[in-house]
């Protein structure tokens, strides 16, 4: 039966005679495999080839090699053979040899994570044939150079692991070129290519003590076998991991006939996107080069040329390039190769127009032929997300659900990033200026290598050019600059795919790795000097620049709009102040989900009066105390609910332990003792009294208010006046009075009567009312456990996640980072569970209180409070269970907002 | 329909013609009314009264007094009226006047707690007449000065509140004593007695600034209503959360006619005890005065005498009283009124019979006319407690499940409390000689004052006599000491309620309270001066005993034979030695349910090896730390398998945070720096990096053995050595290896594989195996959501209550006593969860976790180890959830078994 249906099982064909795949199948045949299945089906000029399945990917991993070598064998021999078939060539025959690439490709493209072998098929016998067949010498040899060196760093792992080994081949390349006194690869002669083959293989030989691979058969299964080893390679699992990718998708490896942008002057290679990556504006663009393979375009080493004329001339503009010398240096591939750049421009547009999104395309055009080689959904920056969604809705092309559902949540908070103040900006000094490869505003100290970006809290990654190795290094710098490299380099991709800010290809940039210096116009910075880098124009500034709120693009608006017609949650904000209440609401939220009041108490003007509270050895002392804070917190009350008219706002009782307010150095004590006329001795004693093991459960939250009755007294003394006060000026409040902490019914209940009874004596007292909601934070597993009574008597719920993330796993989150990092590298945990919310464990008690809440209590308003508000996957999860509202910090609060929206289209 | 009914509904006669209650009405009509009304109805001389109901009490409480009087007057009078008719006398009628008592009664016994009023209904014109009626002026003027103090003191509140305070009644007594040159009240002529009385009544005057109420009927209702009161006072409050009694329980309320005992010298009144209260002995006991009122003698102000002969004899040995002058100076009941005696020991057999039980009564002889005043199921010790029921089973009173589950399983830990060392004994010095009054042995330092008992850490309080103000101080210190009273004094009666040493009637002692010393034949001691009683033969000794094992009575062992043959769950201990492994096997455990490996590495010899492990900073280091811990380990392990041969033993993989193992001080971290030959920099950088902010839900329990797998490693490879060395000598062991804070499945899985590797790899070497189990705490609120996958792989759940309640609540047990304390006062906390498992919150999480856990995994071993694991109530929840075992320390587990057995009686 196996044998029967063999190339349907594990090998699908694609571009000759016989196309197997489609784009629906890429879970099976990766992103990469899909979409050439696609284009060759819409007869796009795709060099014809077979794709290996990610089901072969998890047989590797399961069953080892020589296994799946037996299962795969037939499939592949009867790959080749059809390949052999549609290019009229052999694999391997010296007269007309096939040469083959071997590429990976999982689901979604992972740019620079997985290897790749080229060239695959040469030994000396076929490159004869190919010199003879080609009759060009110099193409041939360097074809088979560069396929020796590829081969030997991804086959036969000679490629160098840190920055410190010496890579043999460049050494030798180098060696060479001093030799020879050159400098470029394109000066070396067809002798220097054939002593580099000879010289390759040496090294090979005495690295791994076998010969170099001569058989094609040999060269191509093991090039198979790279690419699935791939797949658990060091970048491949941390790109996952940064990306939540899981390990068991596994990648489909594509064996594909090669087509060469190398052989000549009439070929070229490039990269192009239907729409613009960084801004999302509907204009065609790419780069080329030419004679050149593929991977020297997105390698970044040699800096490639515009594709459209219009481009060319704003590159130009930009790096204030004469017209005249860019026409002659620079020439755009429409001035270059009019009819190739016709023929992309009809592929391109029929791309878009059949994936319905912007297309992310490699070409190559071999001796005046054009091959499209790839087309994926191009990565993105958030704003060119948004915008390319909105344009797509506007043009009729997608519906506003579908543009909807393509957001990324996340990804919008780069548009919510600060921009650099425009005053700021006008008094920098630029000392450079790149291509703005990907968006933002970033101000950092100068490093020079990835693995140091953590070396200073801000820092600039600053490279001749980027590398798949560099990942985790330029995730943690605020922004990157190269000196190498276009649009399309490595840099640029990767950095528009993290929202991180970058300038490539600054030409000026002399870079000098020994000695950490970066060197422009004679003047030189050093590791730790200050630069920010302008996304947005390509500006390289010196020193800090001011940054200030950005100003909401037409789109963003548009996508907000487009939520609210969707979602079903409110989302409120997480804020303190009016300032961030203000934020908020400009931002859509609709109401305070929590105010934190202690916050307030740490202003200079108060926390002495906090800490003579604090100090009070009596009921008295304190009351007295607390007088003199009743009119501060009174004003900052009145300031938020004038903020928030007419919205909920749910103001959090005094929840940090006591010992957070009172100082902790002698000095402070000592003026604090001076202050307050008490005696040094009394306030270390109350200092030392209020020191705990685990604060974390410790005497805070409502433990403090039941134990200090009077602290919730004068609380919600303030909170109803300042209601009240607000109410006389024709103002509309909606207070929620929170209790923190809340274990047991009793605390609740304790701590209601105190509230309802203060409240009642203010309304007394002003012969006026106002309406006010008491309810709890559900935050300690206990409250979620026994729900059903505490309903009863709150009139709402809102769940603190972070602490009872922290209860339900007994995770200190001071302390876990730890052993959490060690969680996630091991695979014990798959997200930090105060990032993601657990839907198993914390998810299951948040879903136990709110169905027992809501069977006592229909009425029970119920909302998220903690740092979960925002993450998309925790919001979509408060959905389901049915949340009034999400609430979190206010510059996420379109995030939450959209998520909101994706989750009630997704879940109905 | 409220007045046709209505001597049944809040009034309830006994004694007359009619007696509606029985002794199934204990909730209703308190046990006292009760039992009056159950004796009433056995033909018992009862004087007669009405019990008004509990349920009147919680009206009270809700209604208040003006109401309840409405509700309740027409009864009360319809009561009186039937008690006139039944008595023959006249409420208020100078002619032939009725007096009454009123006393509290609620559903059990609290001694001294409530307040009681007596001689009611006096008035001067009502003296006059009893005057007349008596011809007994003295004991008539003497009544009303009585009646005068206690009304004063208990309904008009002129009773003093602290020891500074002046009892003004007192003061009065005592200045007039002073002046007439005397020391006894009974001394007093009729002229003094009827001085008191207009002292009395002038000092209430200026202290109320109201009259003495001379009207019988408002002393009557004033009565009732502070005996009401007297449920809410600051004693019954105390006592009933030291005792755990909930507070709507309510008091009863019994209105009765006097009985005089101090009509002169054929009047007499006493306590009995139908066997001995300290002992449990079946022999017929009690104390006596002659002409005296009942409360005279629990007072312990006037040391009373023996009831019968034995007895006398028995305390005049003690007392080193010649038998001559006992029998002249303290004859015994039996010697004195020997007819008197004949009736009681007929109705304290009947009572007994009737009851069976032991009975506590109280009886008064009137002009020789015996009146039983009381019965009661008498307090007694921990001791007593299984004898009286062991032999009342043998006796074939009561079945032997009715004995079992007469026991309270925490008085058991009385009996397993050490005693004096024999030997040491031998050596001591007596100082003096008391009665035995309640068994123990205590040793600690003088303090004079109740409420200073905490003055020491452990201290014996030294008294005159104490009264219910002690109560307090009298649970905190170690033993008490009094110089008057006797075994049924306040101090007695109170310190066998609570399992503690007492020793009263020590008359050699002089006590000064304002020099804080005491005086025994010209010796002095000092408050903080220690001393040791010995409450099993009243020696009170000079300084300190050293103590030893008790070894348990063949009573003791019956019980423990009866709980087997009913218990169903098994009983473990927590034992981390092969000496508490073999205590606890002594006392029945049948296996270790948590054997703590950490205390092992606390050792001189080996906290440096841990240490060394803890600085190494490479997995080489720490395995080579490791190396040198295994022999140790192993060892350890060989101990305690040994000790419990054929039994399983639970080991808990390594548990607490390391910062616990490294030093804090620089002297020894300098030590350590030189024993490890490094710098002190590295040491104090370790103790630095292990600090935490939480550390209870820090990096610790699996968390650190996933990070460091080599301890894991160790540790099961000395699990799995000694267990296949102990095989090797023909030994069984049953090994469970228990993974502590698991709080994800992948945690299990990821230890439970290197457990099972490291087996095999000893299986291996060793070509021999063992069977062992896998298991794990489920301590952490998530472990016990997510049971059902962890159950999977499980073999064995050990609920570690402890942390889960820790995490549950979010309290830390470091922290958490400052407001648990003020949470428990307030009634906001039942009780301290650490102490009894909450079963609402940390119950259900249990419960859920044993379900699921069930569900997919039948077999499942399912045990608790926290430090409920002894108590009764959590005992009872663990059987009913279906726990195999419980586990609790090596001296609890008696109780635990009897809790267990009583559990599975009473739930089947």
């Amino acid at each position: 039966m196996e044998s029967a249906t063999v190339v349907q099982n594990r090998v699908y064909l694609f571009g000759g005679e016989k196309t197997d795949g489609n784009r629906d199948m890429k879970n099976l045949l990766g992103g990469k495999g899909a979409n050439l299945a696609e284009m060759s089906a819409l007869g796009i000029p795709v060099p014809p080839g077979m794709t290996i399945t990610t089901e072969v990917c998890k047989e590797y991993t399961e069953l080892g090699k020589d296994k799946v070598y037996e299962l795969l064998r037939e499939e592949i021999e009867q790959g080749v053979a059809q390949l052999e078939k549609t290019m009229g060539k052999k694999f391997g025959d010296p007269k007309n040899p096939l040469l083959l690439s071997v590429r990976s490709g999982a689901r979604v493209s992972m740019p620079g994570m997985m290897d790749t072998v080229l060239n695959l098929g040469l030994n000396e016998k076929v490159l004869e044939g190919l010199v003879a067949k080609t009759k060009n010498e110099r193409f041939s040899w360097d074809s088979y150079r560069r396929f020796i060196q590829m081969y030997s760093n991804v086959v036969l792992g000679l490629k160098p692991r840190t920055k410190e080994d010496i890579d043999p081949f460049e050494e030798i390349i180098e060696h060479l070129k001093e030799k020879r006194n050159i400098t470029q690869d394109t000066d070396f002669t067809v002798q220097d290519l054939k002593d580099l083959v000879y010289d390759f293989k040496d090294i090979v030989q005495k690295r791994t003590g076998k010969n170099f691979p001569s058989d094609p058969w040999e060269q191509l299964w093991g090039s198979i076998w790279a690419v699935f080893d791939s797949w658990n390679g060091d970048r491949a699992v941390y790109y996952r991991k940064m990306n939540d990718y899981p390990e068991d998708w596994g990648t489909a490896v594509n064996v594909q006939a090669m087509v060469f942008g190398n052989m000549g002057e009439n070929s070229a290679t490039g990269v192009c996107f239907t729409r613009d990556a960084a801004s999302g504006e509907d204009r065609f663009n790419g780069e080329y080069l030419l004679n050149a393979q593929g991977e020297d375009v997105v390698a970044g080493v040699r800096t490639p040329l515009e594709i459209t004329k219009t481009g060319s001339q704003r590159w130009a503009r930009l790096a204030q390039v004469s017209d005249e010398e860019r026409e002659e240096t620079y020439p755009s591939l429409e001035e270059c190769m009019p009819k190739m750049y016709k023929e992309l421009h009809v592929y391109q547009q029929q791309l878009e127009d059949h994936y319905r999104d912007m297309q992310d395309m490699e070409f190559t055009v071999q001796e005046g032929r054009l091959w499209i080689l790839q087309t994926r959904n191009g990565k993105r920056t958030g704003a060119a997300m948004v915008k390319i969604a909105m344009d797509m809705k506007d043009q009729g092309i997608i519906s506003d659900k579908e543009a909807l559902l393509r957001m990324e949540p996340t990804k919008l908070e780069e548009l919510l990033h600060p921009v650099f103040d425009t005053e700021a900006l006008k008094k920098s000094e630029i000392i450079a200026q790149g291509l703005p490869a990907s968006p933002g505003a970033a101000t950092g100290q100068i490093v020079f290598f990835a693995d140091e970006a953590g070396k200073f809290k801000n820092t600039i990654l600053v490279r001749m050019e980027t590398s798949p190795e560099d990942l985790e290094g330029m995730n943690r710098a605020k922004g990157i600059l190269t000196a190498r490299g276009g649009m399309t380099s490595h840099a640029a991709v990767v950095a528009r795919g993290m929202g991180k800010c970058c300038i490539a290809g600054a030409g000026a940039l002399k870079i000098n790795y020994k000695e950490r210096t970066l060197t422009v116009d004679q003047r030189e910075f050093h590791e730790g000097d200050w630069i920010s880098l302008n996304g947005y124009t390509g500006n390289v500034i010196e020193g800090k620049v001011a940054t200030m709120q950005p100003k909401l693009s037409g789109e963003f608006a548009e996508l907000m709009k487009v939520s609210d017609t969707y979602t079903q949650m409110n989302v409120r904000a997480n804020a303190d102040t009016p300032k961030e209440a203000r934020i908020a609401r400009n931002f859509g939220a609709v109401g305070i989900g929590l105010a934190r009041t202690e916050h307030m108490f740490f202003e200079v003007d108060r926390i002495n009066a906090m800490r003579e509270m604090i100090l009070a050895s009596t009921v008295k002392g304190r009351k007295l105390a607390l007088k003199e804070l009743l009119p501060m917190q009174r004003a900052d009350f009145e300031g938020l609910f004038e903020a928030m008219e007419g919205q909920p706002v749910t103001i959090r009782l005094l929840d940090p332990p006591l010992h957070e307010f009172v100082p902790h150095q002698l000095a402070t004590q000592k003026e604090l003792a001076e202050d307050l006329h008490i005696s040094l001795a009394a306030v270390k004693s109350k200092v030392a009294e209020l020191h705990e093991f685990n604060p974390m459960l410790g005497h805070r939250g409502c433990r403090l208010s039941i134990t200090y009755p009077e602290i919730t007294e004068t609380q919600t003394r303030a909170i109803i006046e300042a209601a009240l006060n607000l109410k006389e000026k024709g103002k509309v409040t909606k207070p929620e009075i929170m209790v923190p902490l809340v274990g047991t019914l009793s605390e609740f209940k304790e701590q209601e009567r105190v509230i309802r009874q203060t409240a009642e004596k203010v309304f007394e007292e002003r012969d006026e009312r106002v309406d006010y909601l008491v309810g709890t934070m559900i935050e300690v597993p206990r409250a979620a456990i026994t729900a059903t009574e505490i309903a009863e008597h709150a009139d709402f719920f809102s769940f603190g996640t972070n602490d009872l993330t922290q209860m339900t796993y007994g995770y200190s989150r001071d302390d876990a980072g730890k052993f959490i990092t060690i969680y996630l590298e091991k695979g014990i945990l798959k997200h930090d569970p105060f990032e993601v919310l657990d839907r198993d464990g914390v998810g299951s008690l948040i879903k136990m209180a709110t169905n027992k809440g809501r069977k006592v209590n229909a009425d029970l308003k119920i909302g998220i409070c903690g740092e979960h508000g925002a993450e998309p996957s925790s919001v979509a999860f408060c959905h389901e269970v049915g949340m009034n509202y999400v609430s979190c910090s206010a510059y996420r609060v379109p995030i939450a907002r959209v998520a909101a929206a994706q989750a009630a289209l997704i879940q109905g």
